[in-house]
């Protein structure tokens, strides 16, 4: 079969992504149109993955792009934003079949209308290397009420959304490195969803405008990115290991395998919401959003040069030593 | 030497290219912010360019950089805007030397200050394929009155600015390909430059907002770029080959090497803009920008499907069989 042409594959696959967005043109002009709702200020993020290095070169094409959509979402989420359209720039490889792409089609498909988030710009191009995927998201959140990681002040809870740690053991689930240990399958299964399919926290994000100090997504691991918004806030943290949220997906596969509490800790791949609250303004957060209420997992204290910046306390309360914060891609 | 850390990368060479966006956030946040200007629709646009398919290898890195900006500020003046930020997804190779990027953003430096464009944010990944990089320029327009592709009617002038086929002659330079054949150096290094270093059309595109029906920037080569306005217009077009504008370089290097006018009439990288003009507005096209009015290259007609969309006169009349249109990447 004669694979598609540049143009017939935008017209085939990548058009009706944009169909809801009369401001896409059809894909078909030099760039799109957005118009800024009355009062919204634009937020705006880019990320980029790589075969064989933000996902597993057998990984379903689908849950690739899911994943990039979801990346990206949760920037937007982190800054209490609300998505407004993606723009994806394509370099597949020269041997990618028309069916892997149409099934990457497909995936993001899925997250347009999920998210109401349509393409409205792109660019595909053919590359002799791996397959790389850049994707910018805009959103737009109220004028001067976007989240940022600078605001945390000492006295701030610090909490988390959702559980921490099953990106990272996820990857050991999508790559078979669970199988023969007695992990139930459904808990493999669970982990390895939430490694192919991270859920960008955008209704909590919205809901804590005004109610959080600080907010970040933890993408490369709890302790740097909390180190990420203690440099910003210019804060010191200390959290409790304990506190920490396991699912229970992971908690089973702890009574089969070793899982190091640093792999919690420093794994990447949760795209959960980091938060400092202030303590005042908890009540608050617990009646908006109720059982999705984040769990506070430690404090904000003062800048102590002395100090780490960010402490973690183990379940003897004792600080832990890690020999790493989390990932750095070079 | 060490090589530069992905955050001390992002700290020394990439943030000071933020500093006067204070949205961007010193490129520390998860989003970067932007406040709309009042009664102006967002303008985006993203282009991906590869070494050894957009660009040559040996390039250097500041000339890579100032394409790749110039490229996407290009689809932004077809468009009509002004530009506002850019985000930018860089996958370097794994070995990629420190001066390398150093060069890169170097350029990158000259341009946001010569447009007028911080960048807002971006990514930095690591790739054992050839550097990939996605950019993803905003700009501003006053609501309704960007310049589309749609919006030709029989009777409008064809108008390109500047001097068209240069880019593809550019690159024969930068190869080389135009040494040794007595074409003196000073027409080499100007084409050569063309292919470089690519002039976005800024002023000219807001200028011709509400006096071009229809607009789009000559990536691809013209035959090929003024098929899609016809065809988002619904209108064919006819254009004379000696009323397409050449640099005085390219004539120079025509006499003393074969350059098809094929080769002019599609061949890409022009960065040139193609105009359609109402003839009652182009006297007022003519008064608002003087020296740099476009040059008239023909006229939409109606669309007549028994006869090719764009119909190309050589220099009897006749028109021209042309073995393809232009440029597509796969």
């Amino acid at each position: 079969m004669a694979r598609r042409s540049e143009f017939q594959q935008i017209a085939d696959l990548f058009a009706p992504l944009a169909a809801s967005a009369p401001g896409a043109l059809g894909l078909k002009d030099d760039a799109a149109l957005l118009v800024p709702p009355a009062g919204q200020q634009l937020v705006v993020t880019v990320d980029a993955i790589l075969s064989g290095v933000h996902y597993l070169p057998d990984d379903p094409p689908d849950l690739v792009a899911r994943k990039l959509v979801r990346v990206n979402l949760s920037d937007l989420a982190a800054m209490g934003a609300t998505p407004a359209g993606m723009l994806l720039a394509c370099a597949f490889p020269r041997d990618c079949s028309d069916a892997w792409v149409e099934a990457f089609a497909a995936g993001l498909a899925l997250d347009v209308v999920e998210f109401g988030c349509p393409v409205i710009g792109g660019d595909t191009v053919a590359t002799p290397g791996p397959a790389t995927f850049s994707l910018t998201a805009l959103g737009w959140a109220p004028m001067g009420q976007a989240l940022l990681r600078r605001g945390a002040k000492a006295g701030d809870l610090i909490a988390v959304t959702g559980t921490i740690g099953d990106g990272a053991v996820g990857l050991w689930a999508a790559q078979g490195r669970l199988t023969g240990l007695g992990v139930p399958e459904d808990a493999c299964a669970a982990l390895a969803a939430r490694y192919h399919l991270p859920q960008p926290r955008l209704v909590i994000g919205q809901a804590l405008r005004g109610l959080a100090s600080a907010a970040m997504d933890i993408s490369d691991g709890l302790v740097q990115d909390l180190g990420h918004v203690c440099a910003a806030s210019g804060v010191c943290a200390e959290i409790r290991l304990e506190a920490v949220p396991l699912s229970a997906a992971l908690q089973v596969a702890r009574e089969h395998t070793h899982i190091a509490d640093e792999l919690v800790l420093t794994g990447g791949d949760d795209y959960e919401l980091l938060l400092t609250i202030p303590p005042e303004n908890w009540p608050e957060v617990e009646a908006r959003l109720g059982p999705l209420a984040p769990t506070v997992i430690g404090l904000c204290r003062e800048d102590d040069s002395a100090a780490e910046t960010v402490r973690v306390l183990d379940r003897q309360g004792q600080p832990m030593q890690l020999a790493a914060t989390g990932w750095q891609h070079f």
